[in-house]
This record gives C-alpha cells, sequence and structure tokens, in this order.
C-alpha cells in the first residue's frame, strides 16, 4: 500500500497560488555515515537531502505524483564536517506547463553572526504525473515579493539557456 | 574533524532566551528503506527523525555539545505508509540546571481538511556537557504564549512524576 | 510476501505462559555507521535494537502481528565507543488486556570484571493486533521467580503512572 | 577513540577454556531494507548477522583484536521472507595455533512444532592480531559434549581439505 | 513490480556460449559507512559488492531468476582503508546442470606500479529458478584462453573436493 | 587513517594523457532500498551511483584529492525498477586548467535487443586539490576517437555556457 495517489482538491484546481505557501525548511546533522573518505559530507548526501525537500514542495503544489526529471546548476561551494548542522531552503521558482522548477539552497548557521553560511544549492525540475505516468499540468505560482519575482523571472531564463545549449550539442 | 566545539556567545550567555526562538520544523518521506515488516514506518526511523530534530534544538540553544538523557512519553497514534510526508516539529518547553526537556510531534498533513494529524511525540531530556563530557549549566527559556506557558508547566510536571516513579520503584 | 500472519496455536491459547519462555538476549558490535557527531553509539541506533529485540519476543508471545504503542522510560546511561560490544535483554513483564510492557537493557561487559555495564534500558509497549488492525487480547504471563514477580508488579506501578500523568496534563 | 583494544586477562591467559563458554545466540528480523530483488533476505544481509556474531565470539574468546581471514562453507538453504524472526547461532569450534574455526547457523522458528528450520550456515575463521596486526596465539578451547567433540573433529577435517585443495590448484 | 522475469531468447537457448562474455569488472570507494571498528572494509560489505557483482554476472548468463546456494573459499587478504579505490571482477567459470560457480577477485590499484593488489576472492554457486523457485538447466559455457581452461577444470576440483567433504561429515 | 593521499608519479607528471585511459564501466542491481515511494530506484541513488564512478575517475586520473565542486545537466529519462541490472559508463571529456568535466550516463541492457536503454545521465566537474584544499593542476587529456573529439567540444560549450548564465543571473 502507497501513499501517493491523486488529491482532487488541489490536483484539479488551476487557479493559480502563492510562491510564499510553498516555502519549505528542513534540518539535518551530517553523521559519520554521510560522510565520504575526506569526512566531510558526501556530495551523494546532499543530493539526497535536497531531493527529498524538493518532493514535498512538488507534491504539496501539484497534489498528485511527481517524478524528477532534471537537476541543473549544482553547485558546493563548502565542505561540511561531521556535527555540521545544515538548514535545508527549498522554494517552488515556477511552473512551466507540467513542468515545476524548484531551487534548493543548503546552508550552516555562523555560530558568531548567526548568518546562513551558503554550502550546496541546486535547481530541480519535476514533472506532475497521472497514474499512467503521463506528465499532467500543474497549478501555477504567482510572485509577489521582488525576490520571488527574480526568482520566476530566472527560473525562465535557466530554462531557455538549457533549451539553447541542447539545440548547440544536437543540432 | 569534527563540528562540535563551544560556541562561546551562546553557551556563556546565561541571559534567558525566548521559546519561539527555539521551534524548529524538518520534513520528511516515507521511503521502503523506512519500513518494517507491516509496510508502515519503523518505529526506530520515527525515532531517529525525533531525534535529529531534538538535538538541533538542543544544541543550538546550549551553543555545546549535548547528549540525549532520557526519552520519556513516546506514543505512536498512527501508521504512516510509504509515500507519506512528515512534519517533525521541535521546541525547547523547559530547562532544568543541566537538563533541557524538547517536545517532539511528528505529523502528516490531511490533504482534504489541510490539517496536521498526529502521527507520533515524544520528550527528550538532553544535558549540556563540557569537554570532559561533564554536565554545564544551559541557558534558561522564557515561554511568552499560553501554549508556552502551558508546555513549561508541564515539562515540571512530567519531570516531577518522573522522579516519584523512580522513587517508588527503588525505594 | 510478508511473513506476518497468524499463528493460530499460539494466538488462540490464552492459557497463562511463563515468563522465563519469553526472555531473549541478542549482541550487536558498535560500528562507525552506527554513530553520531561525538563518535559514540547513536541514540537512535540503541533504540533500533532494542526496538528489534521487543518486537521478536512480543511476537513470538502474542502469535501475530504486534505494534509498538508506546515507549516510556528510556535511559541512556553510558555512551559506547565504536567496536563496543553491546549485549540487548528483552522480556516481557506484564500483560494487560491487549497490551503487553517489555522490559529492555543494553549492557557492554566489562572485560575485567566480566559483570555486565548498563548502558541503555526502556520499557516498550505493544499490542497484538487482528489483520484490519484491531487490538486483539494476548495470552497472559506468570512470573515465577521474584525477579519476575517484581516486574510484573512494577509494570503496573508503570501503567498507573502513566495513567494519572496523562490525566493530570489533560484533565 | 575505538573500543578494541586487548584484555590482558584474557589474552595473556592460555589456559584452555571451555566450549560452552563461547556460544552465542542472536535474533533479528528480516525487514524490506534486507531483501533483494526477489523480496527475499538478501545473501549479504545473512552474512552480515554471521560475520557480526562470529565476531564477537573471536573477540570475547581472544581478548582482543581480531580479523576475518576466510569463510568457507555458506550454505542458503531457505528464503527468508520479510517479518521473519531470524535466530543466529554461533559457536567456537576450534582454534589453532592463531586461527579459529567458529560455526554460525540461521535458523527460523516453524510456529506450529517449535523447531527450528535451517536458513543458512557458514565457518568463519578469523586470527587474532597485535597491536601491528601480527597475528599472535589464541587460547585453546576445550569441547565438553558429544557435539563439541563432533564440531571440534570436523574443524580439522574442514582445515585439511582447505590445505589439501589449495596444494591441488596450485600445485 | 518487479524487473525479474525471465529472457526467452537466452533462457531457452541451450547453446554453448564464450567465457568471455561473462566477464564483469566494477568499481568502489570504501566510504566511513562501509568500515568495521578496525577502520577497514568491513567482510561484509566486501561479501555485498561480491555477490551483486556475481549475481549480474549469474542473471545475464541464465536469462532468468538465479539465487545464490553456496559460497566457498572466501579469503581476506589485505584490509582496505577508507579511500581505497575497489575494482570487482566476476567471472562464469563453469556451468554444471543446474548450478554456475562464478569466480570473484577484488583488488586495489598499486599507483607506483600500476599493478592490481589482491584484497579478497570468493567462489560464489547459483541455480537458475522458474517461476516456482524449482532450478532449471542453465546455458553451458565455453572456456577458449589458457586461463579460462584452467578455471573451467578447478572449478570442477572445488565442486568435487565440496561433495567429498560433505560426504567425510556426513557419512 | 585514510587511503587518499598524493600519488606523486601522477600527480607531478603534466604530460597529456589519452582519453580512452580514463574510460571506466560498473555495474549495480536496483534493490527494495534504493526505491523511492513509487518503487523506483530513487534519485539520490543515482546520483550516488555516478558520484563514485566519477570519483574513481578523477581520483585516477589526478592521482590526489578531488572534490565534486559542481553537476550539470542531469536528465533523469527512464524509471528503473527494483531488480533492474544497471550499466554506469564514466568517461573523462576534458581538463580545464584545475577543473575536470566527466560524463556519466547510467544504461538499462534490453534484454531482447542486447542494446542499453538511457536510463540518467550528469556531467559532473571535479578540482584536484592539495593537503590545503587549494585547486592545483590537473593533467590534460588527449582526445583521439571522433566521439572523444566530440566530447572535448562540447566540455568547452558547456563551462561557457555556464558562464554566461552565471553572468545573465548576476550581472
Amino acid at each position: 500500500m502507497r501513499n501517493t495517489g491523486i488529491i482532487p482538491e488541489i490536483a484539479n484546481n488551476m487557479a493559480p497560488r502563492k510562491v510564499a505557501l510553498t516555502k519549505l525548511e528542513s534540518h539535518a546533522i551530517v553523521h559519520p555515515v554521510d560522510t565520504n573518505a575526506l569526512d566531510i559530507a558526501f556530495g551523494g548526501y546532499l543530493m539526497s537531502l535536497m531531493d527529498e525537500a524538493a518532493c514535498v514542495v512538488a507534491f504539496k503544489h501539484a497534489g498528485r505524483k511527481v517524478n524528477t526529471v532534471s537537476i541543473d546548476g549544482v553547485r558546493f561551494w563548502k565542505p561540511s564536517l561531521v556535527g555540521t548542522i545544515l538548514n535545508i531552503h527549498a522554494c517552488l521558482n515556477r511552473v512551466f506547463k507540467t513542468s515545476m522548477e524548484i531551487g534548493l539552497k543548503i546552508t550552516e548557521t555562523d555560530a558568531h553572526t548567526n548568518e546562513e553560511i551558503p554550502v550546496a544549492r541546486a535547481y530541480f525540475t519535476f514533472v506532475a504525473i497521472d497514474d499512467n505516468g503521463k506528465p499532467v499540468q500543474a497549478p501555477p505560482v504567482e510572485p509577489e515579493s521582488d525576490e520571488e519575482k527574480r526568482r520566476f523571472e530566472q527560473a525562465l531564463i535557466r530554462r531557455d539557456t538549457r533549451i539553447e545549449l541542447a539545440q548547440k550539442l544536437n543540432p
């Protein structure tokens, strides 16, 4: 038995929703099991933290099963030692017809300044799918704040760049 | 190399802090790896989710290494299927001399009513420790809202009950 | 396919059984994967060791599916380093109508005195359930030795305390 | 910090010890995480259960660090479904100069006859090592019962066969 | 849904196949999660690496579900530290009626001489099974090179030794 | 103790090396532990398979510690069921001053046509680092075949696009 079915109230309501509702924050501690041979958090571990958070955002927004179709712009800025507390931020940047770009950022909190230090980021693209695995439309998002609008615009730039690059590589 | 040292700004500042600052929310999805022979989330998995969140709260509050010394009142209310999105809530209820009671609650979000359905809860007690593993004082908390005050009072009732019970069992 | 069905010979036989038959001992070694940021056995790991042993005891006694409903009195007395050999002791203390209290204790063996040093303990409460998840009666236990009788009595004290505490907190 | 040092009282005492003292029983439940693509307990999982039990026996007997040097005669007799309770039996069969043969057997308990059904077995050979990793002598064992004597004799037959086979293959 | 069904083109074609087609090489890095209390690669981890590679070889050759029935001649020659790159070599040595012997070898690459240093080896025996779990015939292999012929002959010696040993131990 | 140090023969030899020497193939089977709530291989699992293979290629080429700095162009084309045998292909596409682009591709083998069906791909960028974590030069690669030359050229196009995109997003 799986808990992955459709939520009709959400899945069938195509009215645009506010970006702010899609924001999500999670937390994790780097354990020895999460480290590589250099004793720092394994890339695959950070990817899994981001994948899980992105998946929650995509599922909550679409109200139905979602699939990761692509990941771009993954950057690892700072190695995280065992014992580090990580903050995972996820936010739905933009909805294209059936695909959704979700921005992910992992930070550490600087203990002395209380500022968040960037550790890694990535852009995940999910599609909402029906029971046959066919992509279906997801409700659009409505950016409000300047920050949300900037991310909304940049998601389009990233998508266009992705399409142009694919054309350059496979003309 | 471990990232678990003391943060002097926090660890040495014994001014009371607001409870609201200690609140933390995290999210997780139940994967097949997290299930038991009944295909529901394994008790040990839920305990680990709560332990990690409680540890983040205790470390952020104390500004130094912390140790779980006891767990009480663990209740499992609702079996969670694979694919369920879990919300983990953690909050520092009260600081006794060197120990801190942290309340944990795991919920699912009801897709139709958008209300959170309780899955499990527990009360974790941590102590802050110095580099020799000796318990040291942690900064007190200051409850403000009615809810925070209720939890602050109840933490004392739970502690008194624990001490009385120990005396009854080992007179 | 799951191996969790009912064993009619046991499940339907409500004759009291001797406590001694329910005793179980298991062993484990602390590996790096089981440690936290302080390089000692992770609380969640010790909980999983106890959960698994308790589950074996409950299933063998009830002869049918069992569910953890609560855990109380978890105490962590001694941090266990990587390489430590742990002894896990489980014993059915008492059967209430549908619920069973199982006592768990983890020890290390002191190499020089050969005595067991307490590491952690907990009291798990399971219910036997039918195929619809409804609680059903489990066969009673019959304590014989003084130690067994003491644990039988104390299980009732713990249960009464739990009920009283719940009433104090939610009058 | 590692808990794997020498225990002088045991490591330096070369008086023969009774086989019965080396016997060990452990228990485990097959979880979804332990299964392969056929939904039965993964060979590697059963090997890990046996390795851990064998290691406890070898370490307790030698009182110092031990290393697995070889495994022979691994047989998988019966596939174990998720939810199966496994009994792991380990026993020190014989000590050769620096090496120790430990016999392992995993069983399920037949719910209807209460007899143990064989699932898998293996023979592990460990050597006791000093801090430089050099093999050192382990205390001999003294078989008493007929069963223990049979296993003691058979360990020699297995060892001789192993040596003869190696000579046949690499003359 | 499981991807473990029969591939009729392979499973029903009993023409002998060249050994060279069954060769497989894989690679892995030892991570902290794979180590034991001595900080070297855990025996169970090396067994899992070999089991997975052997299973791929057996499945590709038989074109249907396969089961590990026995493992013999496991030798651990060299402890592998965290960060070591391991090469896993697997090759089908010989097909008996329904069983297949697969030889496994794990090596490290010596950085200075570029030669492969042996770490561990084992011989796995699989049977091909039908949907009811009954053993069925697997296509024979045809050794060509001297090395392949040597392994083909030695597989028979190992099998005969195994049968003789079983008769000696259980006359 | 870690096995991640420098190999002077490789690390200090800046003569260009042939691309063909950097090619690597690995294999894995999708187990239940590797799946998500849809019972298909988890994105994080595929990322870890690719990360490990990429890391082997980068370390073997640079002869010293390497760090993942970015991942781009991750595409998931086909969901992989439990029991699927995956082929992981890794190849060093191009070396820029201190960074190396490694192309990764995961495929399934179509049982009926024996062709490889694409499952996922990604481009990982590693830098070689010295003991203080500072980036150092890695030996250049020399493409020979048309395929290698195409990948060599495309790595530059991908890098230029990445730089241009960063400038567009943060002018």
